[in-house]
């Protein structure tokens, strides 16, 4: 391997921050013939120098195994964070991270498998909702889902507001409860991209999060190791959103579809929008109960729009319509007739959830007091700073600042303007349902200062901004 | 501080890439105050913004106390690697990697302290022959050194070929013999820069080696430690140093000055020419060897010319001379008279050497077989590609290329030829002193290949290229 070989020629290289590379055919005297060490692959990454795939699957596969160290993979994160990842590293990357555990096996269900990820936002509970409905229109869908950190929700902990429900069951469980009903909502189990499990910790530890070859290799590996034929990826962009620039948000989409692509699997990104929460709820027990609302055909418009568009890709990419209009037409059937919140009600009981929540949902965890934000001026909203009011969630209690940090489910923020909304002063913009008051002030004012309110109403955003489609 | 409230801000900052760095006064929420962690200090790095001397502190206290994990501290260095370090930052880092550890008390001892440090090269051998001329000449030298790593060698290896050296004294040990005789040569001890001792193990197995603000402050640490007066510094450039190009040279050489100077200590730094190796003899026994005939008034002109010079340098800023003229001339005066000879005699015996080598360096570690490497074309030597040499040094094992290798006194190189020499086809152009011949051949071809002979003489380049004066 030439490509080997030039990571050599660089460990013997001491030229003073040298970026120039290496990249015609070199004749190379036997000491740099040396065999392949993470402290050359890091230097290589460091100058700016393409990894082949065999470098990255050394790294990852050492790394997982435990040969590398913490050490020299943090130094190499860092590197890769500063100097990026071309598309066939990120390819190579997720690959490696993808086999250094199981894909799931799903070929004994008949029918094809499809998924949703979402990169994340304040109130977005739209898998609660996709998911049901999938199912109900004949997809398996065998969602695997991470819990939240810092201002943005995590679908495994809204699960658990639902009492008893289990999210940690064993793939053969997972597998029994996809069979049964057609959903199954878990969190990543140790046989699931156990790489990607222990780089994000690293990353996370390292300040080596966000990079979206990084990124891409991480949604990706653990989503194809669900054994899916096709993902809908829902790209967040604005000020709730981890890519706060659309251009992050569509670069990112683009290479995740085409990593996805590159796979064999049919792969759509829809960029949205993400500059105010999603729906009237964030929090836990309360993004449940809207999922509820939603199922039962009510509902909040922006949530129900953007469901219903989701279910409509999964159902056509699927193949289960033969139109994109018609996979919308089937997710409304499926919550006009019950049919989606009956399935809802069948994954939880299986799960081992109660049930009875679906139809009333005081069952679940319930603050115990309310306070009001009220607007400090009369005019239209503008903008929301949305990721502060994640934030506010967070510090009441109902988010974690830290991994370790345990969730009140029952905290949550309930909104009750929109951006373009006319509002007066003095009225409410938000109702925090809180159980301890310790950071209630410090929380509404934050929430407070997170609307700005102008004189002119804004134009309308579409909550569909773009499209990257890959089958 | 506004520097470790920008840190936070910076924490709470998901903006994809972001490289811009908020500057202005910001009024923050509450909940952005956070304490200092270590996290939001490596993306700060990360992100180009500088860091405060606190921040710094905090990283290298946290670190040598085992607070902060190698990890973290990989992913600020290669961060640190890439981005750079300011001035302030460089100086801020020495002086918490000094205080990691003691400065050696040698108030007890009269007289200026002076030494020198020599960023390495091939054949570079000064230290021991520096160390006798200037105490002889009636001044301290604690010199704590370090041992060779890669094509350049070491200061205490060489030492260790004399028969019962020992370079592992304790302080209390090194101040005795400091004060009996003017010289002492040890390693570092646990009590000198334990932060610098720590991280450079972990810069040599994440490839952050190369970079000037840490390789000022990894070396500046160490000799302001020792506490001494003045320091000379000797900063290579060429072939066989690490810094190959001379811009580089001079700027690590005037970043070390400043910090030195900054830090009270009288600081000159020469940067001196390593195109080709530094006098006759390249490894250990045969460096030792060199080192006393240049003692005994003899040894290779531009060997000479260097060690005197930079004896005068330590005369002159340790007020022992009024010029450096009178230096130079005080320094071939204990040549001359056999003062420095005798001195290097009584330092060896002090530290439990065989002080005999001195009269018979063939009681020095020596090689069973010679082997000459003929040139392939008559002609001038036009270059040499000296790096390359001490690699086929190494390779004969009579250097290291892992920290953990035992090195061989007895191997070395001795050079016939230096560049601007007229050679015939076949006339020889070093001899290889060797014990095993495993890999002879490949050092023969290795050191054929450094060496190009073309038509013209080229143009003498002066031994001292510059000089940085800092006092």
């Amino acid at each position: 391997m030439l490509l080997s070989i030039i990571v050599s020629v660089y460990s013997a290289c001491h030229s003073f921050l040298a970026l120039t590379v290496p990249t015609a055919d070199v004749t190379l005297a036997p000491q740099y013939q040396l065999r392949m060490r993470a402290v050359d692959l890091i230097r290589k990454k460091r100058d700016s120098v393409e990894h082949s795939r065999e470098e990255i699957d050394f790294l990852i596969s050492g790394y997982t195994r435990g040969d590398i160290p913490d050490y020299q993979m943090a130094a190499w994160l860092m590197a890769t964070w500063i100097r990026g990842l071309n598309r066939a590293e990120t390819a190579a990357l997720t690959e490696s991270m993808l086999y250094s555990g199981e894909v799931v096996d799903l070929d004994r269900i008949p029918g094809k498998k499809v998924d949703k990820h979402s990169t994340g936002g304040v109130g977005d509970k739209t898998s609660l909702i996709l998911a049901p409905i999938v199912a109900a229109g004949g997809l398996t869908v065998p969602m695997i889902s991470g819990r939240g950190l810092g201002h943005t929700g995590g679908t495994l902990d809204k699960l658990e507001s639902i009492p008893g429900f289990n999210v940690n069951l064993s793939l053969e469980e997972f597998i029994s409860v996809l069979r049964e009903c057609g959903m199954g909502l878990i969190g990543q189990t140790a046989e699931i991209a156990p790489a990607d499990k222990k780089i994000y910790a690293l990353r996370d530890a390292t300040s080596t999060v966000e990079n979206i070859g990084l990124i891409c290799a991480s949604i990706m590996s653990k989503k194809l190791a669900e054994g899916i034929d096709a993902l809908v990826l829902d790209v967040k962009t604005g000020s709730g959103a981890f890519m706060k620039r659309e251009e992050d948000a569509v670069r990112l989409a683009g290479l995740m579809v085409e990593t996805g692509q590159r796979m064999g699997k049919k792969v759509v990104a829809l960029i949205t929008d993400m500059n105010q929460p999603l729906g009237r709820m964030a929090g836990h027990s309360n993004e449940i109960a809207e999922s509820i609302d939603v199922l039962s055909g009510g509902g909040p418009a922006d949530l129900v729009e953007l469901s219903v568009e989701l279910s409509a890709w999964m159902f056509f990419l699927g193949e289960r319509t033969k139109t994109l209009e018609e996979g919308r037409q089937l997710a409304e059937k499926m919550i006009v007739s019950g049919q989606a919140k009956e399935k809802f009600k069948q994954g939880i009981r299986l799960q081992g959830g109660d049930e009875r929540v679906i139809d009333d949902p005081r069952l679940l965890p319930q603050a115990r007091s309310h306070a009001d934000v009220p607007s400090q001026s009369a005019g239209f909203i503008t903008t929301t700073n949305c990721e502060q009011l994640g934030t506010a969630l967070a510090m009441l209690g109902g988010g974690r600042e830290k991994k370790e940090d345990t969730i009140d489910h029952a905290v949550g923020l309930e909104f009750h303007k929109r951006i373009g909304d006319r509002v007066e002063k003095g009225e409410r913009l938000v109702t925090i349902h809180y159980n301890s008051g310790a950071k209630l002030a410090e929380a509404q004012s934050l929430i407070g200062e997170s609307y700005q309110i102008g004189e002119v109403a804004p134009r309308e955003k579409p909550m569909l901004i773009h499209r990257t489609l890959g089958v």
